[in-house]
């Protein structure tokens, strides 16, 4: 059928918790789900690393939902869905020792595994696939979905930025998932969340965002992606 | 430096050759060149279904280019600029085989190494990283580039289509070659041609053309990709 938002889910209610919270990437989702309304908690490797990033971000501009930080696992703990912004390095090691704390809850998986040399940005070989995949093989409890690889932290981070002009492409096995995930992406004015295709199609939106960052230094921009037709 | 068509150079004297040219793909993007006024060359396996495909491509509405027809081998000598829409099976054999004939020119690689089965479409491992990259190393006398992935054949070969709401992301390791590319996408009313990295970032930009058939699949449309912030 026809894509029609208004189908999705009401996520207005969920908390949302941010693994590698103090990362550009997942500040700049914190701070623009905060300012929707969406409750953040932002983990990261020690506690107060946490709390003082949640600090920060519960001042910036627009900030109307509440922000709290602490390591990784309350956030995982007191979350209903969790967003993966962990380091490539550690995203393993960090997911396995949360399963228990992640079962039964959506998982938002938005790492990129890039390297970079001198000729610019390149993906990097992933064993299981994509960083999702990954993610996906260590939580076999979680319903783990890819999100978000594609919006500019620098934009998200802007608080002069009002709109963000993109579509972010949701790859899931679960519908249902897919579908909450899509109206988190929604929350925030400019992004639209559309079904993207199975976890086995996550590796190349994971990798395209080289592609994003080498049209980024060629045209000096923060490049996103939109889905025409849809 | 910011996108600015304007600097990208005249294409309209070029002749292109497309090889696989009854293909869907191929024939789509034949009309809509032909269609801009560019001189088309169809080839194909044989003489004898290049120049059928030629005179039915010719005979379509608002067609101004002179389209002729022949083997791949006569495609790729006539032609100044050649596209390869070869099916992925034998696109290594046929390309081998034209390696001389193919030497000094721009090949624009927009083949997609796809499997399909009752999960949708998947991306097929390429031994080479992608279809481009297999190219390049079959063609080293050539410059190739990779584009027109994503152009949805059904929008190209729909007459009624005025115009094809997207950008074509050019892959290529020739800065010069690569502009000669995003000028002939430019040609085609509503298309976009972007700089988006080189050969060895090719792989995810083929692979995504799942995730756009999957979209497709989910949303019953023809979906395609805007880069916004350009």
């Amino acid at each position: 059928m026809a894509y029609d938002p208004n189908t999705l889910p009401d996520v207005a209610g969920l908390a949302v918790g941010i693994l590698g919270g103090t990362g550009d990437q997942g500040r700049g989702l914190g701070y623009r789900l905060a300012r929707a309304g969406q409750k953040v908690i932002i983990g990261s490797r020690t506690a107060e690393r946490g709390q003082t990033a949640a600090a920060e971000l519960a001042a910036m501009p627009g900030v109307t939902g509440p922000v709290t930080g602490g390591d990784n696992l309350t956030a995982a703990q007191q979350a209903d869905l969790v967003i993966v912004a962990l380091p490539w390095q550690g995203h393993a090691e960090t997911l396995a020792a949360l399963a228990t704390a992640l079962a039964d809850k959506i998982v938002v998986d938005c790492v990129n595994p890039l390297g970079f040399d001198n000729r610019g940005p390149y993906p990097l070989p992933v064993e299981e696939g994509s960083a999702t995949q990954q993610a996906a093989g260590l939580l076999p409890q979680s319903r783990v979905c890819g999100a978000f690889h594609h919006v500019s932290a620098e934009l998200l981070l802007d608080p002069s930025v009002e709109r963000l002009d993109q579509d972010v492409l949701v790859v899931a096995e679960d519908r249902d998932a897919a579908a909450v995930v899509q109206a988190l992406a929604n929350r925030i004015p400019g992004l639209r969340g559309v079904y993207a295709g199975r976890l086995r199609n996550a590796h190349q939106v994971e990798a395209l965002t080289a592609n994003l960052l080498a049209i980024n230094r060629r045209y000096k921009v923060h490049a996103g992606i939109r889905l025409t037709g849809v």
